[in-house]
């Protein structure tokens, strides 16, 4: 895990819209969902996260390459004490650099990031096919406590 | 169901909060994580919620009382063509009007309110334990595609 020593986390911009898109698509469920990488609603959608201060685009970059990327959200409710919730979204590591732990890095940094903002809980879905991704979940200490419905409306 | 025709979904307003603590707490899960509806807490996250034009913080109405309470959360992202999701959380309905269908419409009035803002996919979780809320979401149509992880923090 020499790699994972250079590895740079930081805000995804604008110019990382393609390379985000493209690792959402390289994907068995995503390459159904997902478009060309310069259609403008991806920029569209990229603009209003930039924008709200309760979301954050992230991606991971090794030698001037983004090779993985998430989204986290922080959500305000009432439940809990008023307490927020950091919510993982879209966490995609890049095929090249995949296996050799950077998605269990990026979930971590993700971890520190919300209990460092006060939040009470870190929270996700992953779909149930994906079951690889399920122990690596498992081994991070979460708890598929939940299940997760989703309704679509397209 | 009678009852029903006369059922007001309104925006939660800052005189709400209590009853809607109340609510969140009247449950076999969120008994042990609650506090007193006048926690300021409770406040601080109700004005969060409200100014957020991305949050929307519901209450069911009937002759006045409030007996209903629901989040909804319009998420953005870049996955599925920079679709937005509406997230469903804090279901409840007080136990004086449950088994009467108002969960039944919350819901679909919920599911209404996200495509008539194009809203691609709603989404929720469900504690595990909560069967009946499951065969619930399962006849709205919803499908329990994915595994809702939790961490806790505190």
């Amino acid at each position: 895990m020499q790699q994972s020593e250079k590895v740079l986390f930081r805000t995804a911009r604008k110019e990382d819209v393609p390379a985000i898109v493209a690792m959402l698509a390289d994907d068995h469920l995503g390459a159904a969902r997902e478009g060309d990488p310069g259609d403008e609603r991806y920029l569209a959608a990229f603009e209003r996260v930039d924008g709200n201060p309760y979301d954050e685009l992230i991606v991971a970059e090794l030698d001037g390459e983004v090779v993985g990327t998430m989204q986290l959200t922080y959500l305000a409710g009432l439940s809990r004490l008023g307490a927020e919730r950091c919510q993982i979204e879209a966490v995609r590591v890049a095929a090249a650099a995949r296996g050799q732990g950077l998605g269990g890095r990026m979930i971590e940094w993700a971890i520190d990031r919300a209990r460092e903002r006060g939040c009470a809980i870190v929270q996700l879905t992953s779909d149930k096919s994906r079951t690889d991704a399920h122990r690596f979940y498992d081994n991070l200490g979460f708890t598929a406590s939940h299940e997760g419905y989703k309704l679509s409306l397209s």
